[in-house]
């Protein structure tokens, strides 16, 4: 599809111009609406994306017992799955809770943590990315792997658009593509990379976002939004990635619209 | 029971009037004691109940192995079990857990998490319970769940009772009872319900004062005062659940009996 | 080794004296590679022993998958295998672990926790010890239980000598030994003892150094003056053990060799 191709490459300022505030628009409803987000995730990554949900006012859940997480996932309003420190018990309960959220119309976000680093945890990875993810989530050395391509805005569009699927990948900026639009969003702080877990958290914020809102391109980046201006919120406060964990929680739990909207890099 | 129904509804007020000092005295005790508290816990909750264990001068221990987890519990002195992200491992390592501290007399707490969320959850919840659990610890959803009915002073007393435990509800007021005695305990503070774990770290700390004290019903409370006026005093040095997450450790690890009697809020 | 042993209890000072420079190089290092840190360590540890690892410019892995392992340890720089929470899948996992850093000369550390507390942990650790691990870090009440003998610097030279690798012994202050060498470390703070994990995430970051270092014995002393000097740097910026955590990692991130060359406390 080159004409999109080239509408992407040169969007007029125009088009993306009220996406701040539908991203704040997402951010009310989440506040209002406190949905459970059951994670499937890495055990590094749990306490830290647990508190990140819990901040930003949604109910988290992390089991992974086949007998259980048929029911969670059946009750959540969204499904996270990330791959890290993938075992045998994760991949029964992925399997499980990826057919609860089809049956159930779950939508559900697909990180694909360190596909780069495992053959076999590329493959799986790929088995899922049939399964149709509402978003899949990844940093650009995972998406090369998955993709084929170095990470930029006509093949990040390209990979939405074969997946039938919105993408985000991080990096020093973010791009979010749903296959007809691509954006990339330049808030952040340094200190995130510095933190574990961050990306992972920040997967369970984007699946959480899906919850409270119909569009799955909106969702995403109002949750990269949150997660990035909180950033750069809490690092006038911390003196390094230690306090600024803390600090980024705090931030998430009182950041408003206003503050979202104003505060908004997209391009 | 109408009679101890009725005297429970309306205690003299003298009845409890010492309560504030005998639960400064388990403290103490808990000090002094540094008891080893092995937790079957879920992986989410493990390092900040860890964390919660260490600043209040217990030596925490998490081992789940089928081989090991007898010699860890025959050492203890005190044992949780938290059903949060049940698995296989975790159902055998109970077992092995639960028969050890009967052997031995090390008295264990329960705490149910999320028995209102699973069918399957639940139904293993009730065959600890007929295991003999010293103390049940569990918020209203699941205390209706498996009581089948409302927490209420009432109803906390019938549960206690007819499970010959201590029951500690938490809500926006703990409940506490042993089917003869039942009190509120009103000290906390909001964030504590946005900090995951904090409810499963609470009943490690539950466990923990059972191993200083002979009375499970005094334990309980020393406990759930312990932890609320450590929230308390938290909350004045944070500026919110990441902060004050940090802060909790601080406040615990040197809170101490006046401070304990003097803020004590116990109805 | 009378001769040595004699030599250890009372090294010329001017032995050592060039010892907190060539440690503050190795840390150097360790900032200018980024080295791949794989870690086997429990659920309990693995979050903040990745945010150490990445406070201190690494980059962490965690994964204990059979079929990933061996691509994770392949490409690490370092390992470290923790005993803490020993479980089926984690005594696969360090197998493979253990051969694929043999084949790759990936060098790898031995955290053998609690193995005083269960018997089958310790014959497990003992297994591991035949091995050859590059270095092994443990409490005065693991090395006796291994070493059979309580510690001092004779004992810990024996033991390194007999096992072929560097011994660090962690206590009031730690013992570092590669058998012709024994040194004493007295950096630290108290609260160090009272966040969990603290142990585990210091024999990571001795794993990172080791990756950074042709030397074993500097490796690990500049681990160790890291950990202790970010905790005595931290501690002047907490009120406790919950914002000392915080602070640790803060304080790794930034501290420099003068520091560490200025504050070390080696004898």
């Amino acid at each position: 599809m080159p004409a999109e191709g080239e509408e992407m490459r040169s969007p007029e300022s125009s088009t993306f111009a009220d996406l701040p505030q539908r991203a704040a628009a997402v951010v009310e409803r989440l506040r209002a609406r406190s949905p459970r987000v059951h994670c499937i995730t890495n055990t590094v990554a749990q306490n830290f994306t647990a508190n990140v949900l819990l901040a930003a006012g949604c109910i988290p859940s992390m089991t992974l017992s086949a007998e259980e997480i048929g029911s969670f996932v059946a009750g959540a309003n969204a499904l996270l799955i990330n791959l890290g420190t993938l075992d045998v018990e994760r991949r029964q309960a992925t399997d499980i809770a990826v057919t609860t959220a089809a049956e159930r119309g779950v939508p559900w976000v697909l990180d694909p943590v360190f596909v780069d680093r495992s053959a076999a945890r590329a493959e799986f990875a790929r088995g899922l990315l049939a399964c149709g993810p509402n978003l899949v989530r990844l940093n650009e050395a995972e998406f090369a792997t998955l993709a084929g391509a170095p990470a930029e805005r006509t093949s990040a569009a390209q990979f939405a658009d074969a997946h039938g699927c919105v993408v985000a990948i991080s990096g020093k900026a973010d791009l979010v593509s749903d296959g007809a639009r691509v954006v990339q969003i330049a808030n952040g702080h340094p200190w995130m990379s510095q933190v574990t877990a961050m990306g992972c958290a920040g997967s369970a914020l984007v699946a959480a976002c899906l919850a409270a809102a119909d569009d799955s391109f909106a969702a995403s980046v109002a949750a990269l939004l949150l997660l990035g201006i909180a950033g750069e919120l809490a690092a006038a406060h911390a003196k390094g990635p230690g306090t600024f964990a803390a600090n980024i929680l705090d931030a998430l739990s009182t950041l408003d619209a206003s503050t979202l909207i104003a505060r908004a890099r997209i391009a």
